[in-house]
């Protein structure tokens, strides 16, 4: 069984009603519903008003895998929040960032870069394409799939290079943008996937679904620990005389 | 100095009027003009008719890097020669492949994979966008460049990992392609570059030529070697004593 | 059901007493042995004596994960079946190279370089470490784990920088070795494992069979395709109108 | 003219009789000085003690290469001034990380993990070997050079999978250690540099001092920008009808 939490910031979806009229649970809970019917996973929701952001140690020490959705709130995730998520990260949990996740705190402390990127809201046709069509994240998605209207993000995205390209976005407009990047942190493994743009019921279309869920499997740890290591070790004995 | 040869087919140009009436003297003389203008580069050329295909060790041994266009006569370079570039690139030797040069022996032999893509020839708009700003292929290139018309090349492109994606490529009819491309292989720089479809004047094209002349200086030898040394080394001697 | 076959050259084990006295039916013959005893893991052998080297289409076909060790007669491997298995790869299935099959065909041929390295056979202890403990292949190994006789691999080694860097092996004599390294090259996973020589007893220590299993995992495919697909597509409609 | 700031903690030297007496006016002076004998380089140096860390923003905006020695006071490194060096970083400047700078403040915001190693004080031999011969950074270098003694830092390294492996070190005890690391990030490029123990004259080691100035010549920027841009950015201009 993998453990999912699926964090919101929970502020557009209170706020605007364009975003209220798609999600009118929170983006949260739309894709709680859909990881939660996979026979493998078991879902929990936590939002940024909770204490602690809902994110107390030991819900993370629970979490699997952690699917992160944030945008204008940011800067509201407490410096100690965002440093456990991290370090839970390079301890084995995976972690996937969604859409304006990209400047999310634990996102860019685990990148190291700005993760900055050129945007557009012009609600152009996104189509996105499968570069890796190998990749357990790929799988079930044809050679690629089209998203009637999203926000549009271009490139230069500011992020290090990715340990596998997945999905590359093509814009109506005359975009490209690196959509769907995998990287190893620590014990842990990153996802970062680029369509959510919280006007557009886009966790609500089918192929976006098997992507997170496929991304979930991929992200499970293979190990945990509690601690990344860095011990003073004694002189190991090499038994050069008993060969 | 940097010392160039630019390989070309040479075949549709004198068989075809569309491509005739576009480089009436070869692609690779194109191509050789405008890096010639390099104070620091200077250049030879190199055709599919001549003997060895104009490429006998002796002009691998003194070409810095070699430039690459093919597309209809791949299989009539002979293995013998085909090897002999691979091998000297193994051992330092610069090499640009460009376009249809994805299905080229040399290039083949160094991805190790089919190079295999989608195509269509459509006569699309392409903009390139830099997905590297900071990389030296890329200087002097602004976010992106539009090429009015070329052949469009599409995902997924069945090439190795990129050490390094410099462009993508965005057409208008909905495709996407990684245009832009580095590797290292042995003591060799590769890139591939995909603009430059035959029918059109893209090597005409200013930040195309800007981007091949950057391209050039990046694939310069650090070092360059007679053969890759695979010795029977005695054992070393530690000096354990001695400190 | 992961379906292995097991490729070995089996020259050395019936040529030298040496070699015999340590696998006297076969070094495939071990590393089936033990892989066949996972619930999960189905295995055949092949040898270069047999028709084809054992590897007619018909069994590539049915193989999710090829083993291969050879070492003395690389070159009696025809070219055929080398590209066939080079072809199997990139449609997706797995290849792990076991220590002088660094020098194998298909292994040059999907890694593109010489594949060289420098050696020394003075049955040195070895140290083998995990560097990627987050790795699949690593699970349910130490730190590190000791091989007290092995032949010596040196850098600098001649291979694509690794997607991942696994282990890395220690001589006594006071060289390194990338003693562990994957790639993906086409829909296929590639695994190389340097430990192995013919005259010490490498494939019945417990913790190279552990991650020889680990890597018969994780190199199986993902998805296999009859061939990599090359096609000239049509113009793909935009459905901008009807958004 | 390559502007080098030289950034060291200076506090063993002037706290501990054994520091003092390798480095007596500070590990700083000594790379300072073989460094500023190239004609292309110059250098100045910076330390803890001096008012914002001796790198206030007119300090880094005329750095083009950042070295950085640091051990026990990492933590005093004020947050703003640890947040300007990645930014630097991330706008071009090269930075050097030497020793036990794995574990300071800028270094590890750009990796985004722990950082952590293995370690062992028993003055043991190191042999630092070439892995990658064709980069700029072992230029000079033969297959591998000795260090009589030094501090043993052992895998697992807690690092991201290096863009680029130079150099990894055998211990005499029975240690590996990926000692040579290169990456880039955002517009800089950063190198991680193992030897440096502040006990032993490792930095008068005329093989360390090469690798030290490759690497600086490495770094410096392709380019600069004053800030990685996130513009809101208008819809390009398709100009299919002019075509």
């Amino acid at each position: 069984m993998i453990r999912v939490t699926v964090w919101n910031e929970f502020y557009h979806e209170k706020t605007e009603e364009s975003v209220r009229a798609v999600y009118p649970e929170g983006i949260h809970t739309v894709i709680a519903e859909f990881l939660g019917r996979q026979e493998d996973i078991t879902v929990r929701t936590a939002t940024l008003d909770q204490p602690e952001c809902g994110l107390p140690p030991e819900v993370l020490a629970q979490t699997d895998v952690l699917i992160w959705w944030g945008h204008a709130r940011h800067w509201e995730v407490p410096e100690e929040v965002a440093r456990r998520v991290q370090e839970a990260v390079l301890c084995g949990m995976g972690f996937i960032a969604l859409h304006s996740a990209h400047h999310s705190k634990p996102f860019r402390y685990l990148m190291g870069t700005t993760c900055n990127l050129s945007w557009r809201e012009d609600g152009d046709m996104e189509r996105v394409w499968v570069v890796a069509p190998d990749h357990p994240i790929a799988q079930g998605i044809d050679r690629y799939f089209d998203l009637p209207h999203e926000e549009t993000y271009a490139e230069a995205f500011d992020i290090p290079e990715p340990d596998k390209l997945v999905f590359i976005g093509w814009y109506e407009g005359g975009e490209v943008f690196r959509s769907g990047c995998c990287w190893r942190r620590g014990r842990g493994k990153i996802f970062y996937f680029q369509p959510g743009h919280e006007t557009f019921p886009i966790y609500r279309d089918s192929r976006v679904q098997r992507v997170i869920t496929n991304a979930v499997r991929w992200a499970e740890p293979e190990t945990r620990v509690p601690e990344v290591p860095c011990p003073n070790v004694q002189k190991p004995v090499l038994k050069f005389d008993e060969q």
